[in-house]
């Protein structure tokens, strides 16, 4: 390495509830600079699917990519404005969806109406409206959903006909798939036969049962104990007409269960399951970054044993030991005992308190802290080299 | 380096009120040893003068030391078993003490007299006993003191006589020494003119006025507002009556101020200040230690601006430096203020919490996470190495 000149990606999920990714590479870099003025700062923010996807995929691909807002329904049938992405990829066009931009968990005006009445219709409305725009390869990222309709909503949005035993139409709801009797697949839209959909998701629950979504994530979204067996009940059999209906099961399928149930949907329209972090860093170039790389650096809010099961900084790891680059961890929090585990994995972890001090505080001083935090490592990576 | 068996040298100043020197260096090791099971590790606990000293230097003088109890009168007069150190050295034997194992703030007995009841007789008497073994050379940490008596009672113990109006004698405490009137040296232990006196501190006020030992540091001995002046007056008077008799105007002098006026006594019978730091150095050979090393750790309970103007982390840092040797920073928690100051010292500078916690989780965990968290930084510093 050129110990003026270090090449060193930065490749952190974001800090959730405090720092999205770029923002985590911007006070890491001006860290760095600190140590290495002229350092080849490599900025390659990540995600996971979840939260903060787009933003990472758009930020690393520069020119390659531009971010559009569509007007569809939210989860409580609100008109919202939902952003996604268009990445100009040697494959042809990708869209990018998080499908929290439409039904997110942290969306009031959807969190208003009860969760037994809300609706992943938008997130058909979407992929609909990318359809008539002709690409034909979508990565959808789940998570932080509102929404327990098992898809429904987004599956009648592109044809799926919902009826009661009178034929008469039902809402695409917990509320409305009650009284479900039969569901017609004949107008659903052909265009998804030749459409290549990645499900970007680290959720590996089925739909129904007692891991499933009403079980699992339904309480934080709102299900009560009374409704849980109930609604569980009408997903499963929405499931076994809709499976019918399209010829494939895919109830009992890992991730099924994820953002309420689209996971179930999505795969029942012929989407495929990949880890989100790995399909962010093939859409970031992760591997063309580290190449020749002298260093590089991955976190995220906090680490423990969960994130050696996939999340981004375990992908990143990956990424730099297949490269033979040096991977150190700079997190908000670790968990200690999480670290033999993980100083298998990583040139170091690192935490960002300086002090004893309380999470709030932590993360009201996260840039500052993240800029000297990363500084102090870098001193003592380029001492050891000299 | 043999990236195998790399020499570390372990330089940590206590973590006060949590973990002593040695027992850094041991939670250190045991970290250090996850990475590299073959380390040559050279742990040399430091200290500053203060509590600690001599623990910390019979840590690293193995077998050329000697520990012993002596019992000498308390700070309240009671009797009391006070520890001190004898060392074989090149240069002949030296006595390592220190005062607050005599006359400590944290002795209760001591306390529950009134302070200006309190005295240092028993330094004087622990003197005189070591002067007894034939001892010349001692080196006195001051630090801790419950005491404002100017030194008077180790003066006292010492021969210097105390005399009222009438000729009698009064108490060497700041409540006899109100009716001081004359001082007679004339049978001051004569020993001390061939005895080298060496005194660790950082302290550097003078004994009177408003930077002097009553003003600055007699609220934290319990000398009340109304009593301040006063015993500061009557400091001062015994101070210029003993300066006339034993011919040496000391009480001016940096550092007269420290432990209630010891530093004044010391002075006066030709003691030396020397940083407390520098002198634990010497004594327990950190410079050799240092010799062909490939990297340092030094820390301390908290490292702030303050840390700069000589304490041990920063000794121990300059030694390294003028080694040519690595030196990094692990403290228990440390002041961002000071980062970019404390950056161009040291190779890295970290703090011990994993996580955002109270400042007492991370000293019940501090063992755990001290081993932790060397651990981390010697995988980063072997990464970058290879």
């Amino acid at each position: 390495m050129d110990s003026h000149r270090p090449a060193v990606v930065l490749a952190p999920d974001s800090f959730k509830g405090s720092l999205a990714a770029p923002d985590v590479c911007t006070a890491w870099t001006e860290g760095l600079q600190r140590v290495w003025p002229h350092a080849d700062i490599r900025a390659r923010p990540m995600a996971d699917g979840g939260e903060g996807t787009l933003a990472a995929v758009l930020a690393a691909v520069g020119d390659q990519g531009s971010r559009s807002q569509l007007r569809v329904r939210g989860a409580g049938n609100e008109t919202t404005s939902a952003a996604w992405g268009l990445l100009e990829q040697p494959q042809g066009r990708v869209a990018v969806i998080e499908s929290a931009q439409v039904v997110g968990i942290t969306d009031a005006a959807g969190m208003r109406v009860p969760v037994n009445d809300r609706s992943t219709r938008g997130v058909g409305e979407l992929i609909r409206a990318v359809l008539d725009s002709g690409v034909r390869r979508f990565m959808i990222g789940l998570g932080g959903s509102s929404t327990n309709d098992g898809g429904a909503g987004m599956l009648s949005a592109l044809g799926l006909v919902l009826l009661d035993a009178n034929g008469g139409t039902v809402a695409p709801t917990p509320a409305g798939l009650a009284a479900l009797a039969a569901v017609d697949a004949t107008s659903i839209d052909p265009r998804l036969r030749e459409t290549d959909v990645t499900i970007m998701s680290d959720v590996s629950n089925p739909l129904c049962g007692p891991r499933g979504a009403t079980a699992i994530f339904g309480p934080q979204k709102g299900v009560t104990e009374r409704d849980r067996d109930d609604v569980d009940r009408t997903l499963a059999r929405f499931a076994s007409l809709a499976e019918a209906a399209l010829g494939r099961p895919v109830a009992q399928l890992p991730g099924a269960g994820a953002a309420g149930g689209l996971g179930f949907a999505l795969q029942l329209v012929g989407g495929r399951f990949a880890s989100g972090a790995r399909v962010v860093a093939g859409l970031i170039g992760l591997d063309e970054a580290l190449h020749g790389a002298d260093w590089a650096i991955t976190g995220e809010g906090r680490t423990d044993a969960q994130t050696l099961l996939g999340k981004a900084p375990f992908i990143v790891a990956e990424a730099a030991t297949r490269a033979g680059v040096h991977v150190s961890l700079l997190s908000g929090a670790l968990d200690a005992k999480a670290l033999p585990e993980l100083g298998a994995r990583f040139a170091g972890c690192f935490a960002l308190p300086d002090a004893p001090m309380t999470l709030a505080e932590c993360m009201a001083n996260a840039p500052s802290a993240l800029a000297n935090r990363v500084e102090q490592m870098a001193r003592l990576f380029a001492a050891s080299r000299r």
